[in-house]
C-alpha cells in the first residue's frame, strides 16, 4: 500500500494537459495534472468529474452559468453533460477524480487528446 | 455549481470521527472529518477508501503490513477487505473519497458507527 506525495509526485513530471493516474479506487481514478493556458470546451457524457487545486489557481469556464473559480485547496464537481473549460493564467497543479478511463478531452477530438492512459511513476 | 473551500469547510463544524458529506460524483463521496486519537479496527468488504489529510497528520495502522503515515498533501488507497485503524496524535482534517453510503465503522458496530449521513452545511 503505497501512499503518494502531492508535491513530490508533481515534481515527477513537466508535461501540461497530460493527467497522471496516482491511485485507483471503486472504478475511479485519482490524476495529477499541471494545466497553464487555455483547455478545449468538452464535456463527458457519462462522467462526474471533480476538480481540485492542489497549488496555484484555476478557472472553470462554463457555458451557462458563472465561471467558478477555484484557488489551491478549493474543489468542484462538474456534472456529466455539462460543457465546460479549465483554464489558468499561470502553471496550476490540479487532482481530478472520475471514472477510470475517462477521456481528457471528453466528447471531443483535439491536439489535446491523451490517447493513451498515463501512470504516475 | 458549487465549490468547496477546505480550510472554511473545516471551520463549519468541530465533531470528530463524524464524516460530512461535502460532494458526490460517479456514485462516489467526498467526506470532510475532523480525527483525533483512535478509532475501531475495520474493514469495508465492498468499498475501497481513500484517506487524504488537508491539515495536521494521520497513520493508518494495518495488520499485515507497515503502517502508512500520512502528513498533509498526501493520501493513501487501503483497498476493500484490508482491516485498517486510523490514528491521529492530535487532531488531524481529513477528506476521505468512497461509495456514497459506506458507513464510517465498516463491518463493526461501535459507539463512533455514525447511523446517519451527515452533510456540510
Amino acid at each position: 500500500m503505497e501512499k503518494v506525495a502531492l508535491t513530490e509526485a508533481f515534481a515527477t513530471f513537466d508535461e501540461q494537459w497530460s493527467p497522471r493516474v496516482a491511485g485507483e479506487l471503486n472504478g475511479q481514478a485519482v490524476k495529477l495534472a499541471k494545466v497553464e493556458g487555455e483547455f478545449v470546451w468538452h464535456q463527458h457524457d457519462d462522467a462526474d468529474e471533480l476538480f481540485f487545486v492542489h497549488d496555484g489557481a484555476l478557472t472553470i469556464e462554463l457555458r451557462d452559468e458563472p465561471d467558478v473559480h477555484l484557488d489551491a485547496g478549493e474543489f468542484v464537481v462538474v456534472p456529466r453533460g455539462v460543457e465546460h473549460r479549465p483554464v489558468a493564467d499561470e502553471e496550476a497543479q490540479i487532482l481530478l477524480f472520475e471514472p477510470s478511463g475517462t477521456k481528457n478531452t471528453g466528447n471531443v477530438e483535439s491536439e489535446l487528446t491523451q490517447t493513451e492512459e498515463k501512470r504516475l511513476e
